[in-house]
C-alpha cells in the first residue's frame, strides 16, 4: 500500500510500505477513506531530527473494516468506522472511567509496528474496542464532520468540560487552528454565553465566529491577555482553552483568566517548564486538560454531527489524494491550509 | 499593646506598637486570646532580608470584640469570635463565589497598616464579613481546636475539597506539618478510603495516623514515590495533596498521582518554574489548589470541631506568652515544636 512517513523536518514522503495484515485476534483492517493532518503533526514537520527509518504519518481517519481477527465480536467487513487518535480496549479501569488516553492496552499510530492513518489502510489493535459505527454510507457528504470525531472535535469538546464550561461562562479560546475552533463549537455547545477567540488568521477568526465566537481577539501576550480582560468586565474569563501549546500562549491564559479559573491546555506543550509560583497559588488557578480521551466522547457529538446541529467538518479547506500529502503539511505549515483533508 | 515583627531572617522581636484604633466605619478591635505560628512564616524567617521597619506577624488568632466602628452590623463588644487568614468583606462576588481569599475588599495581615495576630489586638478591616463568632466561653477547651479554622485545618480542607476527595478514593497527603496533617483530617472527613502521608518525623506521623492515615511514607523524591504507587495497587493515588512547597514536592506528587488525578498544591511555592511538559499532558494531570478562602469553609467545618468529630487542635504542641514568641519561631524552625500556640 501507500502511506506517508516522516523522516525528519520537512521531509514527508509518500511511499510503499506492507500491506497491514491480521497479527493479534483482536485487530481489524480498515481501508482508510478519509484522513488528515494535525496540527500535533506539524511539531514533528518542524523540528523532527532526520531518520533513516521514518515514522508512519496519521493518527485520524475513518474507513471502512476490510477484514476482522478472531477475537473481534462487533465489527465486520463492510462497516464504515471512525477511529479516536489513540486506540484503546475501552474496558480497562482508565477506559470505564473516560480517561481511554491512558488505556492499558492502548497505543498511538505510527508508533510500534502500527501503521499511520496517513495511507491507504490501516491495522487497528483492540479493533472492539477503539473504532465506532458510522450510520451513514461511505458517499456521505457528512464524512469531513465525522472525521472530526477521530481528535479535533473531541479534543476541544475535552477542553472544555476539562475547563468546566458550563451554562453562562465567559470562555477564552486561545488559538485559531482546528482545534481552537473545535473547542468554540464545544464551548457553546455546553452554554457559554461568552466566547472569546483570540487568533489572527481572519477567515479562520470568522468560521471562530459562525461557530459561535462572540468576539475576536487579534492582539497576543499581555496585551491580548489586557483586551480580554476589558471584554469580560475587568477580571478576566471563568475559563481558558489554550489551544497552542507554546509558552507564550500559557502566559497569556494566566494572565486572561478569572481569580479561581481554569486553564485547560490542549496544544502539546512546546515547553517543560512554565509558570507555577506564587501568583498561581494566590489566585486559585486550576490547570487541567491534556490529550483527550477521544473515544469517550464520540458517541456523545456524534448526533450533533449527524442532525447538523454543529458542522465541525468546516475545518477542512482544502482536500489532497495521498500523493499530494507532502504539499498539505507544506500549506498548513506556511499556514495556507487550516487543516487538510486526504482521500487515498 | 506588644506585637511580635520580624526584621529579616532570624529575627523576631517583640516590642511596643500603637494601640490599634478604629479608623473605618467597618472596623473591629480585637483583643487576641489566642495566636499561633504558621508554617509559612518560617519562610520569611529563613528568609526575609534585613529591613529598618519591619513587618508585623501573624495572620491566625482568635479573640474577643473590644469596639466596632459604627458600620459594624453583627458584632458587639464582648463577643469571641475567630479571624479566617486573610480579611475580606463576604458579600463581593469573588467571595459569594466562596474565594474570599480573592475579596475585592480584602487583605493580609500585617500589611498596608493592619496589624499582626500575634500581638495583644488588632484592628480587624470589613468586620462584619470577616469575623466569625464563636458559641463557645474564653475558658474553653475547645479554643485550640477551633483556632485551626483561622488558617490550617481550613487549608487542609482546601486541598481536599480542590483536588475533589471523594468517597473511596486513594489519597496522598505529602508534608506532616500542620496544613499535612489538616489535610488528613479533612480526606478522612470527605470519606477517603486510603490516605498515604508522606512525612519522616514519626511523631508528626503518629499523629496523621489518629487522624486517619492509613499508611505513612517516610522516603521522599522518587523512592517516595514508588512506595506511594506500590501502595496503590500500581498506579499512584488518585487526589494528591501538596502541603510542604518545594519543587521536590511537586515532582513527587506527579511521580505519585494516577493518570487522570489531581494535585491540589497548599504550601506556598518556593520556586517560579515548574514542570508543565509533555507527561503531564499526556497523563491528564490536573494542577489546582491555592491560598485557602478559609471564611468559605469556617461554618461547615466548625460544628464537627464543636462535637468533637475532629480534633485539629492537637497539632500545637506548644504554647508560649508573647515574650517568648522569638524562641516558637526558633523552635518551629528547628522542627523541635510542630506548632506553637501564643496566649498573649
Amino acid at each position: 500500500m501507500r502511506a506517508a512517513v516522516m523522516y525528519g523536518a520537512g521531509d514527508v514522503r509518500v511511499e510503499d510500505r506492507p500491506d497491514p495484515k491480521i497479527q493479534q485476534p483482536a485487530d481489524a483492517i480498515v481501508r482508510v477513506v478519509l484522513s488528515c493532518v494535525c496540527g500535533s503533526d506539524l511539531w514533528p514537520y518542524a523540528s523532527m531530527p532526520a531518520t533513516g527509518t521514518g515514522r508512519p504519518m496519521g493518527h485520524e481517519f475513518l474507513g471502512v473494516v476490510e477484514e476482522t481477527g478472531s477475537g473481534v465480536a462487533t465489527l465486520r467487513a463492510g462497516d464504515l468506522v471512525v477511529t479516536p487518535f489513540t486506540y484503546c480496549d475501552n474496558t480497562c479501569d482508565f477506559c470505564r472511567k473516560g480517561l481511554q488516553s491512558s488505556c492499558r492496552h492502548g497505543g498511538r499510530y505510527g508508533l510500534d509496528g502500527v501503521d499511520g492513518g496517513q495511507g491507504e489502510a490501516v491495522r487497528v489493535p483492540v479493533a472492539d474496542g477503539t473504532l465506532v459505527k458510522l450510520p451513514v454510507e461511505e458517499t456521505s457528504p457528512l464524512l469531513p464532520s465525522l472525521l472530526t470525531l477521530s481528535d479535533v472535535l473531541c479534543t476541544g469538546h475535552h477542553g472544555a468540560v476539562t475547563a468546566g464550561v458550563s451554562r453562562g461562562d465567559r470562555v477564552m479560546v486561545i488559538g485559531d487552528g482546528a482545534v481552537g475552533l473545535s473547542a468554540v463549537i464545544a464551548a457553546r455547545r455546553l452554554g457559554a454565553e461568552q466566547i472569546i477567540l483570540m487568533g489572527r488568521h481572519t477567515d479562520r477568526t470568522d468560521l471562530g465566529r459562525d461557530f459561535g465566537a462572540t468576539d475576536v481577539v487579534a492582539e497576543r501576550g499581555e496585551e491580548g491577555a489586557a483586551k480580554v480582560r476589558e471584554l469580560t468586565g475587568g477580571d478576566g474569563a471563568d475559563r481558558v482553552i489554550e489551544a497552542v501549546g507554546t509558552l507564550q500562549s500559557l502566559q497569556t491564559a494566566l494572565g486572561a483568566v478569572i481569580d479561581g479559573g481554569t486553564i485547560s491546555r490542549l496544544g502539546v506543550p512546546q515547553y517543560e517548564q512554565g509558570p507555577l509560583g506564587f501568583d498561581l497559588i494566590m489566585r486559585n488557578i486550576t490547570l487541567t486538560g491534556g490529550a483527550a480521551p477521544a473515544r469517550a466522547y464520540i458517541e456523545e457529538l456524534m448526533p450533533d454531527v449527524l442532525n447538523g446541529t454543529i458542522d465541525p467538518g468546516r475545518v477542512f479547506d482544502r482536500t489532497v489524494g495521498l500523493a499530494d500529502v507532502p504539499d498539505a503539511y507544506r500549506a498548513m505549515a506556511e499556514r495556507r491550509a487550516l487543516k487538510v483533508l486526504i482521500r487515498p
